[in-house]
């Protein structure tokens, strides 16, 4: 079946996935739901987007993405409260954010009307994909690639704008333990960390398979320069709690301006706790953790919701976090989850209910 | 028409686009041979090779190198001398230089056989895209990309690697005109830079827009730190000649390790030119301008092969670069291109005939 909206052109799947998928085994990013968006960027403008049944598609061996890594990404969930309704959350931050990532890889922004008709529509057409129950979720994969056939290094004349749908429980269920960086680096000064930006990822693989081998689930990078202050985990952003104190690393063009970051320091401004937004150094959290003050480290970020952190090596060093028994990072993470969840007020209207 | 060589099934193109192609008139890596070498890595090891008839190919939209960038390549070029024999340069460099990109994104080594026997049959099937005479070539794009659809943020478990060809004229035929950058960087200290990664090109695109939109065609990156010494251009090393010393900043992890810049350090040393492998201060070069003693700055690169500097921006204060009678970058060019065309002596034995 084929129709139109506003603005999009829609083929509807003549078939469903969904009764080939166990909810309860969901592996991240491994099953995707019926249908996609698809929106192409040709002779300087947007082309018609389209939804239709998710598939593989065609592309030239010199598309650009394939050799210079011209891709940008954004990472969302959709929730849905036990009566059915189906809830973004700050779903505008990611349509600017992606925006931003592609501005610094020099490609062109995506309209908002055809962002969030798009995203409303899969989101209706995919409604059975997404499962009630804290913790369930549909994750959201807007992302544009260079499409242009031509192997020139610089920037792309065609692109490719989609939104595929994986239903997913949460990404890491159980405490991780983290490596800091002391060699290997996640970005530079005036590069790209800020941006999500497809390189940085693949960039970040290698160091954090060493640490797997040591042990460790994920990387906290430090800063290129000196290896001397905290910045962010890669896919999270992260948090330290010294006493009744949080500390996270301020934004730069280093480290990216995570919503479920911003999301906290608003809640911790609400719940009356104390959030300093600072540079962090390595040596202050050692300290920290060696005197007893240290009672917290939680990664944040969509994927990750929020992970206890429960240890931490430096320099051979070990550092074991006990944990403190009224847990910011449970309280954050309840709190953000009732908010997702439509289980809460929406004090600062953070919800965005999917008609 | 199928057949076999010792490993590679080979597909035959039944007609050939190269009567629609004006070499006279080429822009750089838009028209691909009538052939392409494909093979894919699944179950741990890489499966049986192929070349077939140059075409799109279909790649799942969870394929991790649209998501995560996990993808590297390399360049090389085959030469046809005038009596139509086919020569590369150098090009096992090329082909470690892969593997060593590969490792630093967590992507399996590729084996040396099927490497060298793709190209071989690749090149022999299109011969005739090859044209003899300095300056034209076949320009050789190896790749690899993580084609495994999921997306969680790790390294891919499935690849394919294939070769495309596109004939080719020297990639910037006219004196450049480059910025020295301040604020972006290209790479880190621990980063990528020193892999042929994907996405340290894509990260250059916007901060060289802004330099082109000021007249410049290039940025010379500078270490991210500081911006104090210059590193290198992004699509070339760079050489500055200060009276009669050639200096070359030192390869490292931010710094590609180029095989045209190796070959003009040894050049330079079998012509009794003294070369300084050392990091550069943007200063000593500024100082070296004002004085006169700076007599040449140039690129070399795999595609550019040496395109000679005519200017460069520093912090708002422009120098020109009047060039010298006796110039290096000619010379080197000129011994290169004997070299890589079959008409001098080839000492080293960086020329390798394809049978």
């Amino acid at each position: 079946m084929t129709y139109q909206t506003a603005n999009i052109s829609i083929e509807k799947s003549e078939s469903t996935k969904i009764n080939s998928v166990d909810f309860s085994k969901l592996d991240f990013g491994k099953v995707f739901t019926d249908h996609m968006f698809v929106c192409d960027f040709e002779n300087g403008e947007w082309q018609e987007p389209k939804i239709m049944p998710y598939q593989a598609m065609t592309f030239e061996p010199s598309a650009r993405v394939f050799h210079y890594g011209q891709a940008v990404f954004e990472g969302m969930k959709a929730y849905k409260d036990h009566e059915g309704k189906v809830f973004l959350f700050r779903p505008k931050q990611n349509f600017e954010r992606i925006n931003k990532s592609a501005e610094r890889l020099s490609m062109p922004a995506f309209p908002e009307n055809y962002f969030f008709e798009g995203l409303e529509e899969l989101l209706k057409l995919d409604n059975d994909w997404i499962k009630p129950g804290l913790g369930n979720s549909l994750y959201i994969r807007p992302f544009v690639i260079a499409t242009e056939p031509a192997i020139s290094a610089s920037p792309a004349s065609m692109y490719r704008f989609m939104i595929i749908c994986s239903p997913a429980q949460s990404y890491y269920n159980s405490p991780v333990r983290v490596l800091v960086a002391e060699h290997y680096s996640r970005s530079a000064n005036g590069g790209v960390g800020a941006a999500k930006a497809a390189g940085n990822y693949a960039a970040q693989f290698y160091p954090t398979s060493l640490a797997q081998k040591e042990g460790f689930h994920q990387i906290i990078w430090t800063d290129a320069d000196t290896h001397t202050y905290l910045e962010e985990a890669g896919t999270m952003n992260v948090f330290f709690r010294v006493n009744d104190t949080l500390i996270t690393a301020p934004v730069s063009d280093r480290i990216l301006d995570g919503i479920t970051r911003k999301s906290i320091i608003q809640l911790a401004e609400d719940l009356g706790i104390k959030c300093d937004v600072r540079p962090v150094k390595v040596e202050e959290i050692k300290k920290a953790a060696k005197d007893g003050s240290l009672k917290e480290v939680f990664g944040a970020g969509t994927a990750a919701v929020i992970s206890e952190i429960s240890a931490f090596q430096h320099k051979e060093e070990l550092f074991e976090i006990s944990g403190a028994e009224d847990s910011y990072a449970k309280l954050f993470k309840q709190t953000l989850l009732n908010i997702q969840y439509n289980v809460s007020e929406d004090k600062h209207g953070w919800r965005r209910a999917v008609k």
